[in-house]
């Protein structure tokens, strides 16, 4: 069985063109497998504000309404996604943008309305990871937008993160799969106001106590929420790391490490 | 060698929901294998409008800076591609959106500038059918944005009628292709002002004498050159009719066939 990794990116990378073309950069040396998930930026809330759509977030999550979705449709599916795609070209990736309406790869349902109503959004009920097998064993790249369809012709609006997740785990059946999230930091900080204290391992039992003494923040409790989660269903690592050292965390030299004890005996 | 049918439908038909979804039913239901190649529709002229993006036609072409191939990177490539790719998944076609630059599908190159710098626009190099036949091998029908790029990490603007050829053009070594341009009329007509007046059947001599007369005018020239273009280059059957005729046209009850004495001695 051979390695993918797969390497989530979000906006403060995709914001900034530099640290976007670092990041491609090194993506493109990566050896074995990849797939590449992108959030989504800042740039679909500029949009939305030129264009008169007004943007609502609940807990740092974008309230969905039909202009918002055509917003996020146009930019992570359009802009966002063909400019990673013609970059990744540029550097002799063969690079395939998609969403989960494409190809149907990645089938989801409307967030039921409980307290709150996120409108269009959608919580990934199918990966079809035999697709993106097939791509990948056809020398493709994929480059998936954090947008998804509900099978009966609406684009859904859905997190990157819980994305990257779920790919990676459905992904796991087929490959031995690592799975980065790249964000701001170089790491899960110990003292947030440190940038050095990069917590080098942290297992479930560490990830409560950070929580209870509220070292991790509310941020990070999602997206650390969703790397167990992929650790406890067949993903083989979880790394999070700066965008910029992508290749050092993959070589265990940056970033944190989540483990879980019983994946992870030997370390 | 089984049957492909290359299908362009134009920006009249993405304005109209109504329009586009009669379409793709109908679409839905053609046997044999198909692409669908669309335009970008008045959308982009009215997000474009809304950014404050100016807008510039030359003899009916955009002329794309980078403000505006921003716009139609979000909405060709994201906005209306992937409407219409959920559409289909809806109706059991399983689609896949794609621009040139996704698995490298179509590379261009910039226009180089004569009398006019029309920017950011892309004429085609190369398309890669056989990369094109994997994916209809794979039961996937791929939909087409009419969007490039240049191997340098560069999205382009390309006119989808002229994509369309030339997707037919190659296409044709793989599979007895029929290319349908769909538009808001019936099919060419021999009396603009009466839009029953179809010619059912066009052949070049015809074609330069309604040219002479004046009678075909100046948007159809481009449409007609490349429809013609496609015949002597391999493509079996082209047809021009109107998007609600799509399948009656392709039984030859609609719409007017192009012909070229060489490759259709029998007509």
């Amino acid at each position: 069985m051979n390695n993918l990794t797969v390497i989530k990116i979000g906006g403060n990378v995709i914001d900034n063109p530099n640290a976007l073309n670092r990041f491609l950069t090194d993506f493109a040396k990566l050896l074995g497998d990849t797939i590449l998930i992108h959030g989504g930026g800042k740039i679909a809330t500029q949009v939305a504000e030129k264009l008169g759509v007004q943007t609502t977030m609940v807990d740092g999550r974008r309230i969905t309404d039909q202009a918002m979705l055509d917003v996020v449709t146009m930019v992570y599916g359009g802009l966002v996604n063909k400019q990673i795609v013609a970059k990744l070209q540029a550097l002799d990736i063969n690079a395939i943008g998609l969403t989960g309406a494409d190809a149907n790869i990645i089938l989801a349902q409307k967030r039921p309305v409980k307290d709150i109503d996120y409108g269009f959004v959608g919580d990934i009920i199918e990966v079809d990871s035999g697709r993106l097998q097939s791509f990948l064993h056809q020398e493709l790249t994929p480059v998936i937008a954090p947008l998804t369809h509900d099978g009966a012709g609406n684009m859904l609006n859905t997190n990157a993160d819980t994305m990257a997740s779920a790919v990676a785990v459905d992904m796991s059946r087929h490959k031995a799969v690592t799975l980065v999230y790249c964000f701001e930091k170089k790491g899960v900080l110990s003292d947030p106001t440190n940038d050095d204290s990069v917590i080098r391992e942290l297992t479930p039992a560490l990830y409560t106590e950070y929580k209870t003494a509220g070292t991790i923040n509310k941020g990070m409790i999602p997206k650390l929420d969703n790397a167990f989660n992929a650790l406890r269903n067949g993903v083989e690592r979880v790394v999070i790391c700066h965008a910029d050292e992508v290749a050092m965390a993959l070589q265990e030299g940056a970033g944190t490490t989540l483990r879980v004890a019983a994946n992870q005996p030997e370390s």
